[in-house]
């Protein structure tokens, strides 16, 4: 009588879903405070207050049916402009306001760039450990997700097991940096050598492979840089959201940017709006196409992430876990004391500490722990997880 | 090289913006002030003043995490309360917070309903004349679109044509009252006879057949009632938008209303949150969410309306034009001069008035005219309409 696919993809209880109903029914035994939850990537650094200004002064200054009239469907064009521009005076490019697609955040930018681009038979490749949503939104498109193993020594790309992947069916590349859940970022030699694949590909074959970069955390990178990747890659469709930037998750706000030198630019953007309006985007919500234009440039404090991670890090270190050093986002991605990362993480619950295991990431063996909370709670988490790492030696 | 659909849906110009166009040309050559655009159904009295107090509240009152966080698939538990208690109170209904899904406006809502109940082969009716994104949203979801044929007297049913569309594929009538183009609001007894059909087929074959009611235009209905239509049947959905009661048609908020008594009503309620899913709805704007629950119950000053629909049907009647009683919405659907009502249209340009031909809403014969606009052009406008009619004559 319904969509069974649909039921199933709607009432299929998440790994994370489960932590998160199992810490509720906790913290009402122990109390809040003696649960240390760690398993939501939920920001936590308050939204800006330049964010509330720019939308109060709009609010209350601009004419309302300028605000919160219909847009067209790519944007306000003086949005789009000025986006545009901000990231010509950061990254060295040269896009105009055409260059740009508003979007409702990132979920609705990616997805918009798998369904314009799928074709029957397509096969999109992706990095373990990856964002599980890929494979949904890959899948509702009617494509495959294929996934390269992980490379856990430092979480870049393992490239050997990438070029055994691509074939005539792979549309394109999903790349995300700084990663969820793996907190690396991509360095620059990563990016060209990936390119590098790419247009050898296409200079042996014809084929042109897609590069699509989702970057919600591409403003959370700690003293180092997360390369422009439409500087290195022409066939780049870069994807972003305000989410984690400006703390606005839940007001769905991003963008795609598609390059002009991208293969058949007209195509790719008319794509790109016919996907668009078949899954419902009709514009990005006005007000805060308004803001965030505003807003250009800037970005939330950083530095409660930073400090987060530190303390984290350092505290699992001591306690003899293994863990590549985060550069980005807000997640550690360290090593499960035990081969099966679900009994490991189960075992971490007798200490109220809620993690996420590395295999609901494809990357078996591993945990997540988003550090996008409290530094108190950090702090007071860390005798738990020394104890836990003991209960393992002894 | 990209989907090929995808190209064709975001490329394709409608009607719609073709005349756009065309009046923009035009005002640069004449004057904006010569030009009488017709054409679009944007809002044109501006959102409420209650509306940008209420945002303006939340946004320097509230926490930001609970205004910009995200919030479950569905929307904030308490919106949804609100939303419920709210439509009780003036239908005589008995939801609960449970019955509520928050979207990002009608446009997802429907689409959302489509895709959850889809199924291979189903088949979805409507009635013309009908908005023409349905057949693209049903499309989509990998069914069809069935038109039962209008009834131009009253815009009301041509049940005896419906009852031949319905098979054993029928999944769901979709109804829009009041209606765009029509303007028609669809009485009691239309809704009675509608739901005796649905039931009688449900008695004698067992098949259930949902009925899909896109409400945007509710409050914008002069001197008649809309029925509530869960009142008079139970497999019923409702999908409703704050785009024209609230002015806020870029902002994209609305709700699905899932009644206890539809037939398995956790079955269509996972469909509607795997379908949210798939079509990345994550969650409805989070700011709107409040907002539209602080302002539950209110609507704009439907008079400019109104008062607009009035003078431009006295003035088309008093030109010799046939046109049914606007009772809602802020479109009239008069007779065109001739029968090819794109030739009508295209006569009509001469004269600047920029009008929609029925054919694009299964009408032929017919014209769209929105009123939601400036009052003054509407008066303008009515001697042009009389010349274009004596040219008819003559």
């Amino acid at each position: 009588m319904v969509s069974a696919k649909m039921y199933e993809l709607g009432t299929k209880k998440s790994t994370i879903r489960t932590i998160f109903e199992f810490g509720r029914k906790r913290a009402a035994e122990v109390g809040e405070e003696n649960i240390f939850d760690f398993s939501l990537g939920n920001p936590n650094v308050p939204t800006p207050d330049f964010v509330r200004d720019a939308a109060v002064d709009i609010l209350q200054n601009y004419e309302p049916s300028a605000v919160h009239g219909y847009t067209v469907a790519p944007g306000n064009p003086k949005v789009r402009e000025t986006l545009a521009q901000s990231i010509n005076a950061r990254f060295n490019t040269n896009f105009a306001g055409k260059n740009i697609f508003v979007t409702s955040g990132a979920a609705a930018a990616i997805t918009i760039c798998f369904k314009a681009l799928a074709e029957p038979n397509d096969e999109f490749i992706t990095f373990a450990p990856y964002f599980p949503e890929y494979k949904c939104f890959v899948e509702s498109v009617g494509a495959t997700l294929k996934v390269v193993k992980p490379r856990p020594e430092d979480w870049q790309i393992d490239f050997e097991d990438f070029a055994k992947l691509i074939n005539d069916n792979t549309k394109a590349v999903i790349i995300n940096s700084p990663n969820n859940p793996s907190g690396a970022v991509y360095s620059e030699e990563t990016i060209k050598k990936l390119a590098a694949i790419l247009n050898e590909r296409e200079e042996q074959t014809g084929q042109k492979i897609f590069l699509i970069c989702d970057e919600p955390y591409r403003e959370l990178a700690y003293g180092v840089q997360v390369p422009w990747v439409t500087n290195f890659y022409r066939n780049t469709l870069v994807c972003y959201s305000y989410s984690k930037s400006f703390s606005l998750p839940g007001e769905r706000i991003g963008y795609i940017v598609i390059p002009d030198e991208i293969a058949e630019f007209d195509k790719i953007f008319g794509a790109v709006a016919g996907a668009a309006r078949v899954l419902t985007h009709v514009n990005a919500p006005s007000l805060w196409q308004l803001v965030v234009a505003k807003c250009a440039g800037k970005a939330v404090d950083i530095t409660p992430y930073e400090r987060n991670g530190k303390i984290l890090y350092d505290g699992l270190i001591a306690a003899g876990f293994e863990c590549v050093k985060p550069q980005g986002a807000f997640y550690l991605f360290p090593k499960a004391l035990e081969p099966d990362d679900y009994a490991f993480c189960e075992r971490a619950k007798k200490y109220d500490l809620l993690l996420v295991p590395g295999t609901d990431f494809g990357a078996p063996g591993y945990f997540r722990a988003a550090y996008c909370i409290k530094t108190e709670t950090i702090e007071r988490s860390l005798p738990l997880f020394k104890k836990l790492a003991e209960e393992y030696r002894s």
